[in-house]
């Protein structure tokens, strides 16, 4: 996306009624009702005729850990993508961490190995990149203000400075989880990362919302665009809704946005590999 | 199906893509490839316009008490089809039973009430007798045997004597639980019901499989037809393959068949209603 433009929405579909031997795979959140992996993914399935459906799952917290031991013990259960706020507790539950899952603390796929233990990996940080870069967005020295060290800022963080970003500014509502993750950070790219109460607008070549706000319709905005420079690039993680108060902000004063749903749809592929789907 | 005639098949169909607001519903077997509850449900689901899903899973005796409890606390999962070995254990994870499943310690159906709790009942011996009722072959005044006395079994049995059954006629492999199941229905159907190491084939209108035997192309008949009226009507419970081998050799002798496909489909209306289904 080259200019202002508003966010792609998913196109509705059909696809063929599951039978008993349908392969199932799920997405759990909590709220699920605004994921959109159920659209992309079994599109996927669609197009490369293989049977298998992915549905939403909710669990609350406190559920978490019953329901994913419970959903491990499904014979014809492949694959589980993970979104807020189980992405942490997630790899609390695999038998196996990737490189990112590790680095992160977070996970948002798990699969069956065939000798039935469970492997997990988070993908969030390079699809985003993937998805910026894709956009004409290369974060390669570029200064990037990120808000948000959850679940999501955690895995894009490392994302940006492995793939070049010179300065990271991070911020969070919790002074401390933003300070811990700089600590991580700071240990593999000294210099590259500063804590800030609020993103560096004047000086961010991209800023980015990597927090739940916006979620909710009446949600204020994440950060203030007032200082933001004319040439910057806002990017947004959230996919529903797809036009973001904070997008519709950006484009409004003529700045470049970034749709959440390129994060997601980046990840597909990513996670087509990561399932072994042929 | 007044003469001899072979079973109809479930037709491939469509439904939309689930989207993060669909509402799960699940059926659970082990084997589960042969189930045709996806189908019929689905079905429903479509043509009442209801945004939900129903999908197969597949879960080990071993790993069932695990993997139910996970999906009970799955927020968007309103309702559980249970199947064949499942029955019976699926009874222990209920709060609340209804009739049929307090007398035959077995259920096929949970749904979660407004209050969080699950009730469960089971509709397998109720929708089994109005599938043959809706036939044309009404059981009241019948000599019937019934071979199986496992979850099938214990459902239909005391459906068939409900509905007027005048003998019943119960053999399974294990003798002990064939008496067993006969103590509990002369109980309340004192000297209508008989066990005996076959099928009583000469004196029977109607001889019932409610064994899995039949399941697989190369298992051998659960019963011998050698014996059987002309008048007589075979039924199976079995609904994949819909031709089971026992109802092949019935019309290959004339005989009339009724499939096993009629107790699910006159169940799906019970189900509709038990699950409140708009």
């Amino acid at each position: 996306m080259s200019g202002p433009q508003l966010p792609q929405q998913v196109t509705p579909f059909q696809l063929p009624c599951p039978t008993g031997a349908t392969r199932l795979f799920a997405v759990i959140g909590y709220p699920v009702a605004q994921v959109q992996a159920p659209a992309l993914m079994n599109r996927l399935f669609v197009d490369r005729r293989v049977d298998a459906v992915l549905v939403p799952i909710e669990a609350a917290p406190a559920d978490f850990p019953v329901m994913i031991e419970g959903l491990k013990r499904i014979a014809n259960l492949d694959g589980i993508l993970v979104t807020i706020p189980h992405k942490f507790a997630a790899c609390d539950h695999a038998d196996h961490l990737g490189e990112a899952a590790r680095l992160t603390g977070s996970a948002n796929a798990l699969r069956r190995e065939a000798d039935g233990t469970w492997a997990a990996d988070n993908f969030d940080g390079v699809g985003f990149v993937r998805g910026l870069v894709g956009a004409g967005h290369n974060p390669r020295g570029k200064t990037v203000s990120l808000v948000g060290a959850g679940g999501a800022g955690t895995s894009i963080a490392p994302a940006l400075l492995t793939h070049g970003a010179c300065l990271l500014v991070l911020s969070d509502v919790s002074e401390k989880r933003a300070n811990q993750l700089a600590a991580r950070l700071e240990a593999k790219w000294p210099g590259r990362v500063r804590v800030a109460s609020s993103p560096a607008a004047a000086e961010s070549d991209m800023l980015i919302n990597a927090t739940p706000v916006g979620l909710h319709e009446d949600d204020p905005l994440p950060f203030d665009l007032g200082a933001a420079r004319a040439d910057a690039v806002v990017a947004d993680i959230i996919m529903k809704p797809a036009e973001t108060r904070l997008l519709k902000a950006a484009v409004a004063r003529g700045l470049r946005v970034h749709p959440g749903i390129h994060m997601l749809s980046e990840q597909i592929e990513l996670y087509r590999q990561f399932f072994r789907i042929p």
